[in-house]
């Protein structure tokens, strides 16, 4: 048989025990947090048809889409995000959902980029949304997660940016700006190519007033000066987004009010947010808002809602260089050793004894020379070694080594679940 | 905008939460399982350079495998299970991965089925394999799993079906029949086609003493049984797993030696398996064993191992129709509900105060009739709506109202928690 390269496609990843180990802990994490506030699991499919998911992400979109003929000449897409899913989901549905319709979904997406550092292919997305009420409680909801989510991952110094696509629309409509979208679509670069780039392109563009829209927009030191700065416009919905932010327990040190806060994408129509932190400094770790309409594009059905895609990979790579994974521990806690030939059936025993009492654990498959057992409980970071020879077995005992310290102890072999559990239990 | 009809591909599935929650509760509990036994979870690559895929299920496994070309006009395929993936990864981290090597994976995979009932186009696979050794202790622990999942899933009536590929081979060598693989092929298909059909195709293939050997191959009663009347051949493998399977605490009753089972696939060496259960009457649950050389397609190394991939959508039927996941649950276990516009922020304060003491609950996000609040806990099945009026306010107390008995009672605020948590965790 001829050998194939054992390869993966760029921008493709697979993931061994330890990284997955650690990817399964935040994913679980941030699961429980959804579940803590009310939202449900869904799952949708990866094959779909094409027209379900083309033509929603404008052109670039299309060109980023996989989308492929199957068998039967029918075109057929992978997911570019969870968002359209969603959208399809609920339409498909909404007859039988309860409203609100609160839920979150962690799959992997799509895109065909040109593979380069920080730019997958294959990716995960960890999105929660609930959709069917206006009510601002729902933003606040969304923050209060969020908020949630990086305090108990481990982030300090994280900022949820947010901002009222309307009050945006209205500050640029009282300088007369023609065409809302086309400043919002630079103001949003802000960011990423300064002030300075960002006023020639407002200017390129004909729009008048710019560095004076610019300093109207800048955020100040506090959310109440920022406000104070904007107070001829109407403020009222991100006075009383605040307001329920703190009923929320929200600290403020968490919220930026920032009339900056652009996002691309145009389907934004109330508050969105975009979360950044020094300890992961990727871009944003997380963004969305309010969307309306999220179904027309598949019924007609208007259904009004808010929501957040968390990126997952960043939010693992800033974890992993703030060190907060390095604890995520592989399965097994206990290696059985075979300490001979004459020894299989005990150790057999033993180990089954372990498993039953729900110590995960499990056992070396030969009698090999211990050296050879330690050490692979070593590379498996597998805290403690069981060993039972005919010494020990003559007094009933077995001997617990941890690997961490090298210390050895015996103990009457009746009392080792009772160690072992208080061990891990303690 | 023109409406797309909201619809998913026929053989693939959308999940809503009340069927997710089922399906994470029992992915998660066969996970626990495999870890329990020190398996780890592993991740593949969902689109992969084609040529890692095609080319190892024979001729009908390149036809039902999803391939397609990518914008660089590069070969791509959908995994069609997860072995091969499996082998793929070991080639290409062999030298780093602890020997034995002991991973699950839980992934979905393709095939480009016709779809009809019962056959799906995307579906799951839960994979638990070690590779790395040729003990036999490795094929009585697998052995353990299986078990211990069906028991711990809550089925009664089940058996695992076993048999070596040596012992079947060195039986048909003895009768000097010539393609044993081709008396193999014809012989698994004993449980689906009966034994007059099995006999007419061993004729049809000149195959000698067609009924001895059936007679010879068909389980007895009882695995002694069995093994007395096999007893001129080398019976040995199977005495002693089922020795170390006692050593493994195996109820006898859940093994059993059928020297029939043929498993169609020709990568099976050894021991293999197949589980069965009247409680899921769709064909074998689970199914796998020891293979050789696992990884020859894509390296020159040679790893024996021994797995099982247990088919989740068969064991999510039989436990539906078994009513065992009737109890399993959406996430909230509390609503509070918004009394009156005037009771919003207090209502936040309480809901506030739950999430944050880890109880997962919600608000409803507007102060509606309270009949409306109450029939949607009642459609999210949330067990308990949390009340406080203005009278209740008066007192600092909250009254909570069980949906499913329809009682109510009010208790002071500051015991809110403590009653809910003490109610979850009793």
């Amino acid at each position: 048989m001829k050998i194939i390269e054992p390869i993966i496609l760029k921008g493709t990843r697979e993931f061994l025990p330890k990284d997955m180990a650690k990817r399964n802990f935040v994913m679980n994490k941030i699961a429980k947090i959804f579940q803590r506030f009310g939202y449900d699991n869904i799952e949708t499919p990866i094959i779909n048809p094409a027209e379900t998911i083309l033509g929603k992400y404008g052109e670039e979109g299309d060109r980023l889409t996989y989308s492929f003929k199957d068998n039967g000449d029918r075109l057929i897409a992978l997911p570019y995000d969870l968002t359209v899913p969603f959208a399809r989901l609920v339409a498909a549905n909404w007859q039988n959902l309860p409203m609100p319709f609160k839920r979150y979904q962690i799959q992997r997406v799509w895109r065909a980029e040109k593979p380069q550092k920080g730019r997958l292919r294959e990716f995960y997305q960890c999105d929660v949304d609930l959709i069917g009420t206006r009510s601002l409680i729902a933003e606040a909801e969304i923050a209060k997660i969020i908020t949630t989510v990086f305090k108990e991952l481990g982030f300090k110094n994280f900022v949820t940016k947010f901002n009222s696509r309307r009050l945006l629309n209205s500050i640029l409509e009282s300088f007369e700006v023609k065409e809302p979208m086309k400043a919002i679509q630079i103001i949003d670069k802000l960011a990423k190519i300064g002030e300075a780039a960002v006023l020639e392109l407002l200017e390129k563009e004909n729009i008048k007033n710019s560095q004076k829209i610019l300093d109207l927009l800048k955020p100040e030191k506090s959310n109440s000066e920022t406000l104070k700065k904007l107070s001829n416009y109407d403020i009222s919905e991100i006075q009383e987004l605040l307001d329920i932010c703190k009923n929320f327990q929200i600290a403020e040190k968490y919220l930026q009010f920032d009339p900056t806060l652009a996002r691309g994408l145009d389907y934004y129509t109330g508050v969105s947010y975009e979360v950044y932190s020094d300890e992961a400094d990727f871009g944003a770790l997380c963004a969305g808002g309010r969307y309306d309409n999220l179904c027309g594009m598949f019924c007609n059905q208007d259904f009004s809602g808010v929501g957040v895609a968390f990126g997952f990979e960043r939010i693992i790579l800033g974890l992993e260089k703030m060190g907060k994974l390095e604890d995520v521990k592989l399965s097994s806690k206990v290696l059985v050793t075979i300490f001979d030939e004459n020894s299989v059936k005990e150790s057999i025993d033993l180990y089954s004894q372990l498993t039953d009492a729900l110590i995960n654990c499990e056992i070396y498959f030969e009698p090999a020379k211990l050296s050879k057992q330690f050490k692979y409980a070593d590379k498996k970071e597998i805290p403690f070694v069981v060993i039972q020879g005919p010494e020990e077995k003559e007094k009933n005992e077995v001997t617990i080594k941890s690997m961490k310290t090298g210390k050895q102890k015996s103990i009457p072999q009746d009392q080792l679940i009772f160690y072992l559990k208080g061990y891990y239990e303690s």
